[in-house]
């Protein structure tokens, strides 16, 4: 029960946010273990100067398209299981939609499977 | 001091996102015992397309009016208080506002009461 | 690597969410020793009716311009360096913006040093 936040500049192509979340929600199944059809997402259009970013950080060089994904899901992933989702993440969007992989930020928010409830009121993971 | 994010797709009815969000600080009055007043609320509309879900998840079935619900707040809820809460947010804005229990997604992130200045630059909740 | 959400009323003057972010940046490289560069943020203007706050909240009263401002950082500042940074971001905003320090609002989401990739597709800090 991931929930992702996507968040564009607006002069990308129109729709192109769909087809990140779609990567992203691979990557997901892939790396990450999440069940089939556990997907869901908030995509968001921002003017520019609303994505704001250094010229660079640490050696990575930004363009004026970073991509900013956030994502809240159950703790427990392992480091290695982390590593693997980001790099098959920028391999997607890089291979599958031209996009830079530097212009791709990860954010990852950990929480209990008690946190959430994803429909009728009910804690579908409590105990 | 919770922080609520309401996100909903944007053919609902205008203002609608107002009246849910009274109904979820409702609940948590009564379901989280948060204090009086203490209602901090960022309500979005989107574009359908950007509230991605999937057909159905685990047995429930989603429309297009799916409504996303994330509250930032204090840890220290137990088990019983998160699923009062989810119960009585579903309940209400299911009877009040006929939205569909299963188009409701709840998702909760804790944090350390110290994490929080709502005014004034202090820390009101710290040592 | 912060990751900074910051939500303002779209009757506050043009670009003065880009000023706001660039105070915030700068507190935080004051208070929270963030490295040089390490300025990722999100801004987003709203209808006023859609940044719910109360009239007052244990005593502090907010203005129809409550900023929210909501931060994803590395655990582990301890309780002074937090009251150093709230203080630190309502001096900066009031003197400099003339904001109302009553009309700030800081929310910290606290998480493992694993949990970010900021380009490439790498885990930056991780072991």
């Amino acid at each position: 029960m991931p929930l992702v936040r996507i968040d564009v500049p607006d002069h990308l192509e129109n729709g192109l946010e769909s087809q990140i979340g779609d990567l992203v929600y691979d990557a997901m199944l892939e790396s990450l273990k999440v069940p089939v059809d556990d997907k869901f997402q908030v995509l968001t259009r921002h003017a520019e100067s609303q994505i704001v970013k250094p010229k660079s950080y640490q050696g990575i060089e930004y363009s004026d398209q970073l991509i900013i994904i956030q994502i809240t899901l159950n703790e427990g992933r392992d480091t290695d299981v982390k590593k693997a989702f980001y790099a098959k993440v920028a391999h997607s969007l890089h291979s599958r939609l031209n996009i830079r992989k530097e212009d791709i930020l990860i954010s990852l928010v950990e929480v209990n499977k008690e946190n959430w409830s994803f429909g009728n009121g009910e804690m579908q993971y409590g105990p």
